[in-house]
């Protein structure tokens, strides 16, 4: 191996104790906390494990959090109206809605009712547009999270050529329009350049890699260019192991930087979260 | 030439003529008119004839059409007070902010200030989210146009390699967004892109190049490739003549499909336009 790691936890901590003091001073100007809510509906194990992570996060920062449960069996005209009525209340300050929902429940149709001012995830459409606009502090947390860790590294974006893998709406496409932001020379790829069977000659011209899929090896070791930064958004389960969608080994040789799975994207999102918190209350209060 | 020529007008005429009868039948059900409000600020030569081919092609179409013109020393606050009005106004159904406009307004928070439901350009950051969400009827007339070009021909995108020069929030972005939805591995370059010398061996992959910079020539015709389907957006006064910014006659040789300039995406914008008017107005009236 001759990259070195990209990892997470040291950006975490940085980011997680400015806010700590930007928190306090802006508790003390505005005379009321943040106040982020987190809506869970029914029982679910992952869903769960955030929750916990969120509330002693939150708390470490000085962010009120509250979780509010529904039933499994609730309607999109209940989540609907919560939705509503936190939006209206001024004492919350954030919302999110911890994925996944049962079935009968549209997400997109509750993330696009919730109030943009208050979208902690930056998943409304408004919050979305503002990023292809350029201008915007807030997003979603995955993919601002890439971008805390390519930011770390010092490595100028201007004229890079960039390669994300995957064009979800809360990694991929937020993501290349960030890349394209700072200037980065920006290729989204996705299935179908594997049915093509391009998707090893985007990868080879990848100055900056970014996979973000969910599959485990599907970015082959002797595809990374030398001196690429790789960072890998795959969290797979395979055996007893958690790997990425990079078969690690065989490209940390080609590789200067690249993320460890776990330990890369993960450590960041929840604190990114936090900041989305932050920044919502600040525009709120003018502060 | 071997390339044939990929014209907007034919495709213009027919989007008219079914949206004329479209239009005839939605204002039986709904009782009213769609009616799209334009405000131009100050006098402005080519506003002025935007403004004139707009009235004749919505009158045309059974669109109502009022122009508002506010003095050239019109403040912000006027500007986003008038927008509060057209959004309050039942009658109003579409609302669009005629460019350029002085310098002392601000045409992105104006655009932003359009109520989402009344957006005819599709430029406010909610509209343009929905084109990154993949959930999307409106969009930027520019880069809509381009679609329906490309959809004019025939040709599946699925796994096509597209490349989009230029990263402007009113083409290359919401373009690049409209290009991966149809599952294109998508490319977009600018003016780093150049500087750093790697223009060229983008276009040269290019089996979609979509070119909207605003500068004569900045494609050479020897880089397209062969096949390619070209769109040239670039609308450029070169002498007595308007040109694009592909090398139209060295293109056309390795071209299978390439726009004329004018000719090509230029008749299919006010067409677009109201196209735009006429899906706000059904999904207002859910019709």
């Amino acid at each position: 191996m001759t990259a070195a790691l990209l990892e997470g936890k040291p950006i975490a901590e940085k980011i997680k104790s400015a806010l700590k003091n930007e928190i306090a001073a802006l508790k003390t100007k505005a005379g009321c906390s943040p106040m982020l809510v987190a809506i869970q509906i029914g029982d679910n194990a992952s869903s769960a494990v955030y929750v916990k992570n969120q509330k002693k996060v939150a708390e470490e920062l000085g962010i009120e959090y509250e979780l509010t449960t529904l039933p499994a069996d609730a309607s999109q005209a209940d989540v609907e109206k919560l939705i509503a009525e936190f939006n209206e209340d001024d004492a919350v300050t954030a919302i999110i809605l911890q994925l996944p929902v049962p079935k009968a429940i549209d997400p997109k149709k509750v993330i696009g009712m919730i109030a943009p001012s208050k979208d902690a995830e930056g998943m409304n459409p408004w919050n979305l547009g503002k990023i292809l606009c350029g201008n915007y502090k807030i997003g979603p947390c995955t993919a601002m999270a890439v971008m805390e860790l390519l930011e770390s590294t010092g490595v100028k974006l201007y004229g890079k050529e960039a390669c994300v893998i995957g064009h979800s709406e809360i990694v991929g496409k937020p993501l290349a329009l960030m890349l394209l932001k700072k200037f980065a020379t920006t290729t989204v790829c996705h299935i179908a350049t594997g049915e093509r069977g391009v998707l090893a000659d985007h990868v080879e011209r990848a100055e900056i890699l970014i996979v973000a899929v969910g599959k485990p090896g599907l970015i082959k070791g002797e595809w990374i260019k030398d001196g690429a930064i790789v960072v890998d958004v795959g969290i797979n389960r395979v055996g007893d192991k958690i790997v990425g969608d990079v078969e690690f080994d065989a490209a940390a040789i080609r590789a200067s930087l690249i993320t460890p799975v776990p330990g890369g994207v993960g450590p960041l999102t929840t604190v990114i979260l936090m900041r989305n918190v932050v920044e919502l209350f600040k525009e709120s209060f003018k502060l």
